[in-house]
């Protein structure tokens, strides 16, 4: 015989917050308490992952939340690294702050630029970055090249990021590329390990997106 | 003293390669052998999120792998429940088949439905893939009520779908909607318990596609 199933029936507008209220129990239950400012970020990855893992694994550099909020309040603009992210970024949260999201991995210049130097399409569309004249919060959800040359630009000095969101996934170089960002001084919000990605990424903009603008 | 970190040098098409042998050593060392039809398909899965647990949670409906190829061959389209997973799908290679992607969760007639009726849009823009007039892999990468009302359109014998990718992710009725599709005799391709996303969605049509590319 089926065992039989159990369907909740929720308003749509009532789904995400009662998931939102199982995260809480169930961080609750395995004793985990995030700190204040962390927590609408780190929840929101879980609910999208529904990986507890990375109530483990999120890393914030001091005040991070914080400081891409305000940020985010003074009309910063966010550079991803996949057209995933930047559609899962809600682009229109974005713009009532006056910010704007890019992704430049599709660009003809950038494709060419990467053939030519043998770099990957996602290195090659940091720099691309360069060419927005405000303060840039950078997504980078797939690829650890995208942080590697990052970080490159911070060391050599030629470009400052204003924040990084550094969550790519995989298998190479992608632990180290974390570490190296977690090792600047540019604000961070890192998820150590192999673990990330596009929808990580997008979690984590939406997040503080959605924190700024219930406080401001 | 701050711990060296080793990066590795490889060009930019050869990071893919390396990492699925990275997956593989780590299967073999799990003591998991993947059934060689469903092998591509889970362990793109697992290279879009790091997660090894998905080796141990997909679930296949008989030679779901070929049923799927078959269809795209003779030029299925795929229809999402997500911007993000339309964004992932490699929507070249599936032109190549003579297919096409959707996403009509930001439809305006959706919205109108889902708000006059108390649905949830996804689960509307699953109705709306009616007026596709060829057989339609379904790819739900972020709502349980999608694949909800797919099973309800399948049981009252309104609309079959030719195959559906189940991988919605979350806490409220996600288990649930997995199983009832695993219920019904439509092809699938599932991931069992509370874990997918867009990107899994996309994963899975992805390793399809160029598997069917590949073999054609």
């Amino acid at each position: 015989m089926e065992r039989e199933l159990k369907i909740e029936y929720f308003l749509p507008q009532e789904i995400e917050k009662r998931s939102f209220e199982i995260i809480s129990e169930e961080l609750l239950k395995r004793n985990i308490e995030l700190p204040t400012d962390q927590e609408p970020v780190t929840k929101r990855v879980i609910h999208t992952s529904a990986d507890f893992e990375y109530a483990e694994t999120m890393a914030y550099s001091e005040d991070a939340p914080a400081i891409a909020r305000q940020l985010l309040i003074n009309g910063a603009d966010i550079v991803t690294d996949t057209n995933m992210a930047l559609a899962g970024i809600n682009k229109k949260a974005l713009a009532r702050l006056g910010g704007q999201a890019h992704c430049f991995m599709a660009d003809e210049d950038v494709a060419q630029a990467a053939e030519e130097r043998g770099f990957t399409r996602a290195a090659i569309s940091m720099e691309k970055a360069r060419i927005i004249e405000k303060p840039v919060i950078f997504a980078v959800g797939n690829a650890p090249t995208a942080l590697l040359q990052l970080y490159r630009m911070v060391e050599e000095d030629q470009y400052h990021p204003a924040f990084i969101i550094g969550v790519p996934v995989g298998f190479v170089n992608v632990e180290a590329s974390k570490e190296l960002i977690m090792r600047t001084k540019i604000p961070y919000i890192v998820n150590r390990g192999r673990k990330g990605g596009s929808n990580i990424a997008a979690a984590i903009c939406n997040a503080l997106l959605y924190e700024t603008l219930k406080n401001r």
